[in-house]
Order: C-alpha cells, then structure tokens, then sequence
C-alpha cells in the first residue's frame, strides 16, 4: 500500500485515526479480498505491460497481452467462474471480484480476458450443454483454446435481435450452414478475431425447414491448418474471411476484428444447445416457448459482461483518483495563504470540489457494485427452480446490472477527465496512465450495451414491473403495455414506493397538492446530513418521474398518437427514470454499508463520503427538486454550502480514502507526479 | 462541399429552404473566407497525415509532422501574422482565421505550427526589436529556422512569475548566463525541444548587478553542430540536456521535450528587449515601471495563442458534429415509428437532445470568436498611444480571450466525447476520427493557461474593473483590492450593468427584494424566444454573481480572516462568476450575429440555433435562476419543454447545419459511418 501523505497533512498533525486506511481496504475488499489480493500481486507482476502499450509495435503488443492472458490462466485466476471439473473455480462472485481487481493494469489485458473467459467461455457455459463443456471448457479455462463471441454486427449492435448472419440446417447433411447475408453485415469489433482466436461463438438466425426461428449461438472454427509457433492456427477456416478493425481510440492490445461466413457448414451438434435444440431429422425443439422470451433468456445468461464491466470502470476511477489526489496533496502553485509559500492544489476550495464529491461517488459505486456482485452470485448460482418469483428476481437483476454499468462507466470517464485536467500538462504524459486509462475505458460506455439503450432497459423494467414478457417487449409493444395500465398500479408494483410509505413523513413540502417550490415547506427537524432524508428524496424523484413518465405515454397513446413518436417525445423523460432509479439503488447500498459498519473511524468517515456522495446528487439535480416541491430555495442554497462544508471535512482525510484502495506502486506509474 | 443528406430528410420532402448551405457557410467563414478556403484546399493535399498519425512509427511521425509543417510554410499560409517585409502576410486576424481552418486536419501539425510560428516565431515578434526581426523572422516565417518556446517549467505552469531558471548578466564578457537551479526545475512539455528546434526563446529571472528584475525572455541556441540530411543540426548545444517527454495521450506528431541549461553563455543583445534592457556595462532599464507590471505586458503580446486555440477547439467541435450528425442521419436502429423500418438515430428525441444543443453552441462559440478575433485584429494593430482607454481595451481583450478559451475548449472535450457516443463502437476506431480528436485536442484545457486558472483571471478582470494593476495582483492582494471597495463601485463599472439598465423590466421578478424564487413573478408578456430575455436573465447572474463573489470577499477580510483562506473559500463561486460572463459574452455576439442577418433562410435558422443556445444555457443554470427569484417553477418547467420543442424544429436542418461547416470529404474520413 502506498502512502504519499505530503509532511503538512501527516496524520499526526491532522488527527487522521490509526487503522482508517487498513480497515477502509479491508471493507473494500470484502469477502473477496483474498482473490484481490492475489490477483492484484499477479498483475503488479506484469506492471512492464503498461510500458509496453507505449513502446511496442502494436501488432507485437497484441501478441504479449495474449501472452500475459494465457500467463494469467495459467494462474488459475481468470477461471474463477467455471466449474472446479474443468479447472475452474466454481465461484461466480470471486471471479467478478478478480476481474474488478485485473482492472488496476493494463486495460487491454482486461478486456481479452473478459473476451476469452467471459464472453467466449461464457457463452459455452452458459448457453452450451455438457458435450460442449466437455470439448471445450477445460481448454478454454487453461488458454490452450483462444475463441471470441461474434454477435455484434456492422449493421447492427445494439438491436441483436435484428442480426443478418443466417444459420440454415441442412438436414441431409446434418449441418448447419452459416452465411453473412450482406456484404456490410460482417460481424464487427469481435474482440480475439483479428489474430487469435481458433474459434468463434456465432450468433446467426436459426433457419430450420425454411422456418425462422430467431437468433441462436453456434461454435464456429475460424482459423484452421497448421500451428505457428505459438501454438496457433494461423488460416483462416474455409469460408470465413477475416478483416482488422485497424487502430482504436485505446485497447490497441486487443485483436477486434471483422468475421465473414460463406457457407461455412458446422456439424449439427455446434448449436449450443442449452435452449433450444434440432433434431437430426430437423425438427426444432425449445423448453421455452416464446421465441423473443427465448432470446431474451439467451442474453440473460450473459449479463456478468455487464456486471464485470461495471467494476472494471469503477476501479480505473480509483486509480485516476489516487494518482490525481495524491498530486494535489503534495503540488503547490501560487502563494495563496502565505506570502511565502505556494499553496497544496487540494487546499484550494475550487480543488476539493473538482475531486472529493468524484471519490465519494466512486465509494458509493463500489458498494453498489457489491451488491450486485452478490445479487448476480445468488440469482445465477440459486436453484433455478424456475418459480415465477425466481425469474422476477432475474429480471431485476438483470435491470439492475445494466443500470450499475451505466452510472458506473460515465463516473469513469467523468473521472478519468476530470483527474487528467487536475494534474495539468503532465496528465497528458502517457507515462502518468490517464492516456490509457481514459482511451481504454472510453469504449466502456457503448460496449456490453450502450449505455443509453441499457438505461431505457432499466425503465422499461420499472414500467412494467419486470413482467415475464417486459424484455421482449419492443419501444411500441411497450408504450401499449403501459398505455393499458393504470398509473398508480404502475407505481404501487414499485419497490420505491414501499420505501416512501415509510419515508414521506421527512420530505419537506407534504402531500403533492403543494408541489409548486415555493410553498414548499422548510425541512423543519429533518437534518441536511440524514440519510433517510437522502433516500427519501432520491426515491420521490424516482417514483415521480416514473409516474409521470407512465402518464405522458398514456395521454400520448389515448389521444391517438403513433406509440413511437409517443416514446420518441419522452425519450429523454424515460432515461431519467432510469437514472433516478438506479441513483436511489446506488444511495441505498451506500447507506446500508455504514450502517452495517462498527462505530469508529472508518463509520465516521464512511459516513461522511456518504453524505458528500448523497448531497451531491440532490444538489446536482436541486432544480428538479425545486421544480417538484420538494426542496425550498433556501434549502437549496443550503445543501450546496453543506456540500462545501463536507468537501472541507474530507480533505483532511483524502489521502487515506485513496490510500484505502491500496493500489501497488508499480501500478500507479506517475513517478513526476506523486514521487 | 459534403452533401450526406439521406434520402428521408431531402431538402425537397422537408421544406429546407434552397441557398441555406452556402449563405451559412458564408456567414461562417466571414471576411477571412478566402483564406480560410485556402488553407482547407492545402491541408485537403495533406489528408493522408491523418492516417499516417496512426501508422507510422512514432519518431517517424514527427519528422513526417515537421515536413508538413515546412512545406505549409512554403505556401505562406502559416506567416499571414507576421510583417510583410520578412515574408508575412501583415494580417494578424487572418493569421488566426489560417489556424482555425488549419484545425480541420491533423492536430500535431496544427499545434506543430503554433509552436513554431504563434509562440516561437510571435514571442521574437512581440517581445524583440529590429534587431531580433532582422535575425530570424525571415528564417522563421519561411520554415528554414525552427524553434520553440521554453517558458514551463516542471515545477511551475500556471505560475509563470516563479519560474526557477536564471539568467544572470555577466558584465565581464557582457553575456547572460542562463541556468536550470534545480534538478527538477527543467523546462518541460517544450513542443518542438525533443527533436526539431535550433533555437529557444527561454523565460528566466533576469538577474543583474545582483538585483533580481523578474521573468525575461532570451533566445538561446539549443542545438548546434553540422546539419543533418534534412537541414537541421543534431547536437545539443554546450550546456544544454535535452530530453524527451516520451509518449503522449495525443499530439504525437509533436516533439515535446525538456531542457535543462548549464551556465549556458548567450550575448547581451539575445536578450528580447522590447520591454526592457541590459545596457552592456549592465544597467538595466525598461520603460515600464514596475516588475509585474512589466512582465504581464509581456505575458499580453502572447494573447494570440489563447485566441488561436480556442478557435482550434472550435473547428474541432464541429469535424466531430460533422460525422456524428451525419451518421445520426443515415444509421437506423430498432423500429419505433414503424413495424417493418427501423428509425433514422436522429429522429429519437432523446438523440436529438444529446447532438443538437451541442450544435447551437459550436455555431454560439464561432460567432464569440469572430467578435474576438476582430478585437485582437483592432487592439494589437491599433495606434498603440499607451492611453488609459486603449490600456483597458487590451485588458478587456486579455480576459475575454481567456475566457472563450476556457469555455470553447471545455466544449470540444464534451462535444466529441458526446459524438463519439453517439457513434458506438464505431465511434472508437481510429479511421473514425474520434480518437486523434479526442486525444489531441484533450491538452486544449489546460495548456495556454489552464482553464481554471484563466477563469480566475476573467474573474479578477471584473472584479477590479480592470484596475491597470489588475494582472499583477496574487489572490491576495486581489481579495484585499475588492475589500476596499464598495460593492456597488464594483458592480457599476461592468458592461453587464449598463445591459441590465436597459434589460431590468425584461426579467419576471422585478426588484431583488422579491428574489426568492416562489414570488418571482410569471413572465407575462416576455417570450421565452426573446433574445432580449435570454440576455436580460444571463446579464442579471452574471452581475448577481459578482456582486455575491465581492460581498464574500470584504465579508471575510472583515472578519479579520486570512485572505488566502478567504479565497479559497469563495473560489468555486469566483468561477462561477467568470463563466456567467463570458457565457453572456458568448450569447451577445450570437445575438448580434442573428440580428445583423437579412431576413431569409440563413437568418431563420440562425434564429432557431440561438433560441435553443440560450434556453439550454439558462436551462443548465435553472436552478440557480429559481434560487434567485428570477424563474417561477412553471417557467422553469416551460424551459425544458421549449428547449425540446426547439430540437425538433431544428432537427429537420440539421444536415444542413453542419454541411455549412463545408469540411471536405477526405478530412472527415469515417467512410463506414458517413459512407
């Protein structure tokens, strides 16, 4: 663990408590902070790696991080998630963890192990049955056989459904023959495609007995003949055409590539057959009847994608936070309190506000990330009885973790950007890790679910209560589905509104009868730095918004609108739904972990990251809030001196609270910047 | 002129009025059209630079860069600002317009030229006399001479005053002495030092007769012995260390490098003596009085590289509105309207409030830095009498060219990081664009002064009325500057407050003594598409501000507190007052613009983007206008409606809008985006 405290903020001198950092990381860390550690001591191993990004040519980058990955499998570390019979570590939730922790190095790395293991592997796992666990899984696990998971296409990523790639099964050959229908729907950005993988998971519309049966998944060889030296296959396979994405923004360790078919025939046994299946003879079989609820049940198995990149934004938020305020707690410019000497960056006001309320946030995401981790670890890991409350809970996860990935990859970029301006022009020097840090997280927003289509996910959940067909449902079924409801029964279904039955009591203002701002009543005994005052107004917002949400597509569909341009008008009114939905998650998880931890210094520091974080988010937003009756202009004005007065508390505590990440040395580069 | 209209939004089937493209482009490209082409026409030759940046290797790249950089010499499109008898154009708003234009294609060249000819070529310009011109420029102007601008140190940027190199004057041999004091005081982030400049203008304190006279310019050889196949000498001078700054988030094409300088022997006369002198037996004199005094003077000629950069920013805005409201256009993805077509992107609503207000305010920004622009053209071309006027105008130039920095340069990270996300994965390959935008154009925040930093300067500028003593005073002597006055002296000095003389009845509320937000009147008569409005309520924050930012400061020293601590306090709210003037700034010139437009199609439109520039600007700030009694909560409401309303209205010329920027084909590149 590195402590960069300069001399005038020595906790001896500011009366920082002994045992905060290492009881901040041991929170942090959680259950899991054994495979952390480990992995994290694995990495900081192949620290040159992040060098190596700015130095070798990038075709021989490509080939080191598959190198460092198959190092890695090795290891035992990046197979976590399989079952312990292929060597694997039966423990989903560990191997969220290890990948969270992978994300303090080199962000290429990362993502071909999220390619090769959770995305390739994933896949077989997930939608595959035994004889393809068998063929493959203990090769993939140990990275003796590299794949990747072709299903984005040029024409279409977002709206998978919609994917030109086509699988026709020839019943007099037992095949199934895997076309790109149109020179431009070539499957794009497949991560492993351009020089490594063997293998692909293909996702292509199932056509059996000149029927369409929607969108399946077929293991695909890609790359054939002899090997290279490395071990690898180095054609391409009959019939497969392989392009280079070229130069990226970042991630230029990862191979993307372009894939297409050409009558290329695979056996009849490489469907992954877990949800559906063809007989010999052609006959198409499924224990789920619905095809869209088929589709949807497909995806769903791949939601730790999500999940893992989730966390991976969240720990690259802690790197660039513990590099950029490290720097400013040690850089002096201007003489600002003494004629003499300049002045710590982070003792300006200015300073503060731009950092502290990022890492408070950045805390909260971590425990909102655990709960998702353990949520995911459950849900999957569960009985999977099938009950209908079993699959309620699964969509809600599913919901969840696409609204977590959202927030959490923006805060990223948000972070990364605003640490970079914060350690001036030697933030731009590549060797202090902004430059890949922002161009590889870039992509994190739009990947694995753009993140403006997840959030509309998010809302369509809260609007139809997860109902068994919500995700089937497309923008126009779905303002129809909602446009047959009443509003309060949209609401009462919600779980916010249970929390404001208990809650209402502390919001300022009353009944909505006097919404309008001004007449809002002032907050009375409830206190600026009370988390139930907190939650209670993030959760009015939420279910607020929702209702009025709800109500706007009613009124739209009732006077006779088309439900599309309907949706269109209160697009960006559903995405604050969203947001305000899974704001309120992320407070709560926050909220719940101080309140489960010990008095003592680490409470009273949670506690008080946990006001700056909840503070922030209500002043950031305070114009709804005033617009909606539920803030008074002088309490407006108040919260934000608060928020002020909270960043002058913490300051005197930020070098620990990055401390607590306990991010190795080597890891952090920056020597110019913080010693 | 691109033309990517998409067969749905023809001009013909949505009533886009013919002649709007060119009158646009027109009134974009203003009086320096003509130059503006030409440069687009030269750079156009050079769009394979673009490519090349990813391609090459990187010390290959730079050298490619410097040939580009020569050759565009040659042209004379790089000297328009320097006198015409060393080969210049003798035109300084021309030579700004040149690098706007120039900004349209790779971004190392264009920073390359700004090294070599704004910083280096224009501080032998600005802070030498004849005999320096006589020297160099010719060489310079040409490309035959390459230099660099050695000013930053590594432990001081933003505080050029205490610099920690030294100068001394040895009158024995009537040479400077030039010396790097500490190990860790090199000059750092040099463009132009690693590889390519001969000479260096150096910053040092100028010490002589053992009296310290502050920061002086001297130009200084840095490489010398024979010359290398392409014409430039490889050795580094006697004395002097040279390094590299090794890779970069972008600018790769630049040589950025350190410097460290060990007893380095100049003669007397490479002292750049325009603003004071060494007399050979070493008497120093200047014709400015005092040291800060005289130092900022020197700090002012230098202005021209604010201006050109935030107009680079701007150029750069618009390449990535281009792509991105282009493939808006063209790309379909999921059916809304429609069963059987998926949607045009751009007809989303929620895309539209992501792209379009983006858009408004590139064309907002461009009309602020054209009425820059001309003010620098007048001011630095003007009589130069020394009068009181003439001394304020350049300190009003000063600031409100810190200032567009500032804001233009923060809105080319937002608004390409935006497009980039609107353009998903596809947003992320290099071919794309997006990345060297992105990456390049990152540093534009914080080098030529830091954002934040120059915001506090604008800051400081209105606060003490631009007192001549303005850009001398340290934090706190400025605090202590505004405690001695009235408030009301300092508000009724600002332009705003002569505005709002006029403007007052505009705004609902009236008197401040009702300024709490539910008694602010309604608007009554007032429209919510009145420009008067838009600057009466954007007039009214900015003088509300400063008068609130004044009142903190004398509170405080009132108290007996430490200035210093006083600031710190109030900075965040000091800042906030230097962005509500120059947003106001900012929204004058579009007013004006749109105003001095003849009735017809151009003026519309232009209409219609400054509507939506100015609502979303009060929009973004509505809470503060309800926290100060000049917005009700319906009108508040009524805001956001309009602002979508707006979106709407504009989308149907969107194409149209940014066709106007008239960026050829081949710079924008993205073949797979825009076809």
């Amino acid at each position: 663990m590195v402590h960069l405290t300069a001399p005038t903020t020595d906790p001896a001198h500011t009366g920082v408590p002994d045992g905060l950092v290492p009881g901040l990381t041991a929170l942090l860390d959680g259950e899991h902070a054994e495979v952390r550690r480990r992995v994290i001591d694995g990495i900081t191993s192949y620290a040159h790696v992040l060098e190596e990004g700015e130095t070798l040519p990038p075709e021989e980058f490509k080939d080191r991080v598959r190198d460092v990955v198959v190092e890695l499998a090795g290891s035992g570390l990046t197979g976590l998630g399989f079952p312990e019979e292929y060597g694997g570590g039966g423990d989903l939730g560990a191997s969220i963890a290890a990948f969270e922790a992978l994300a303090h190095g080199d962000l290429s790395v990362l993502v071909k192990v999220g390619v090769q293991f959770g995305l390739f592997g994933g896949a077989i796992l997930q939608l595959g049955t035994r004889r393809h666990h068998d063929a493959y899984l203990a090769d993939v696990v140990a990275g003796r056989l590299l794949g990747c998971f072709a299903m984005t296409e040029h024409r279409h990523g977002s709206n998978v459904a919609a994917l030109e790639t086509v699988a026709t099964y020839d019943v007099a050959t037992q095949e199934f023959v895997i076309t790109t229908t149109r020179e431009d729907a070539y499957k794009d950005y497949i991560g492993n495609a351009a020089r490594h993988a063997e293998l692909a998971v293909v996702f292509a519309q199932l056509e059996v007995g000149g029927e369409q049966r929607g969108v399946h998944a077929f293991v695909v060889p890609i790359r054939e003949g002899p090997s290279t030296g490395s071990g690898r296959r180095a054609q391409p396979a009959a019939g497969v055409r392989i392009g280079d994405d070229g130069p990226k923004m970042g991630l230029n360790g990862v191979d993307n590539g372009r894939l297409w078919f050409d009558g290329v025939r695979v056996p009849r046994t490489a469907l992954l057959n877990r949800f559906a299946d063809v007989s010999p003879d052609g006959v198409y079989s499924s224990p789920i009847e619905s095809q869209s609820r088929r589709f949807f049940t497909m995806l769903g198995t791949l939601i730790q994608g999500r999940v893992s990149v989730g966390g991976a934004a969240i720990t690259a938020s802690k790197v660039a936070l513990a590099i950029a305020v490290s720097y400013a707690n040690r850089r002096r410019q201007f003489e600002a309190t003494s004629e003499t000497e300049e002045e710590l960056l982070l003792d300006y006001g200015l300073h503060q506000r731009r950092l502290l309320p990022l890492l408070a946030r950045t805390y909260a995401l971590h425990f909102a990330q655990d709960v998702l981790r353990t949520n995911l670890h459950a849900v999957l890991t569960g009985a999977g009885d099938g009950t209908e409350g079993e699959e309620h809970a699964k969509r809600e996860l599913e919901s969840r973790a696409a609204g977590t990935k959202a927030l959490a990859t923006w805060h990223a970029t948000r972070t990364i950007q605003e640490c970079r301006e914060a350690c001036g022009g030697a933030g731009y020097l590549a060797v202090n890790r902004f430059a890949a840090l922002k161009a590889d997280t870039d992509v994190f927003t739009t990947f694995e679910g753009d993140n403006h289509v997840l959030l509309q996910l998010v809302a369509k959940g809260l609007l139809t209560d997860y109902a068994s067909e919500f995700e089937e449902m497309n923008q126009l079924d779905m303002v129809r589905f909602v446009a047959g409801l009443a509003v309060d029964t949209v609401l009462e279904r919600t779980s916010v509104h249970k929390l404001l039955e208990r809650a209402r009591s502390l919001l300022p203002g009353g009944s909505e009868a006097d919404a309008e701002a001004g007449h809002a009543g002032h907050a009375g005994d409830v206190g600026l730095r009370d988390p139930a005052y907190h939650l209670a107004m993030l959760g009015f917002r939420e279910e607020h918004i929702l209702g009025s949400v709800a109500r706007r597509l009613k009124a739209g569909v009732d006077r006779g609108r088309n439900p599309g341009e309907v949706f269109s008008a209160v697009q960006d009114h559903v995405v604050a739904a969203a947001r305000a939905h899974v704001e309120r998650l992320v407070l709560e998880a926050f909220v719940e972990k101080v309140a489960a931890t010990p008095p003592g210094p680490v409470h009273d520091a949670l506690d008080l990251l946990c006001d700056l974080h909840a503070l922030t988010v209500i002043e950031a937003d305070r114009a709804w809030f005033m617009e909606h009756g539920r803030l008074s202009v002088s309490r407006a004005k108040a919260i934000t001196a608060e928020v002020n007065a909270l960043c002058r508390e913490v300051r005197p505590l930020a070098q620990e609270l990055v401390d607590a990440f306990a991010i190795p040395r080597e890891l952090l580069r920056s020597e110019d910047l913080i010693g």
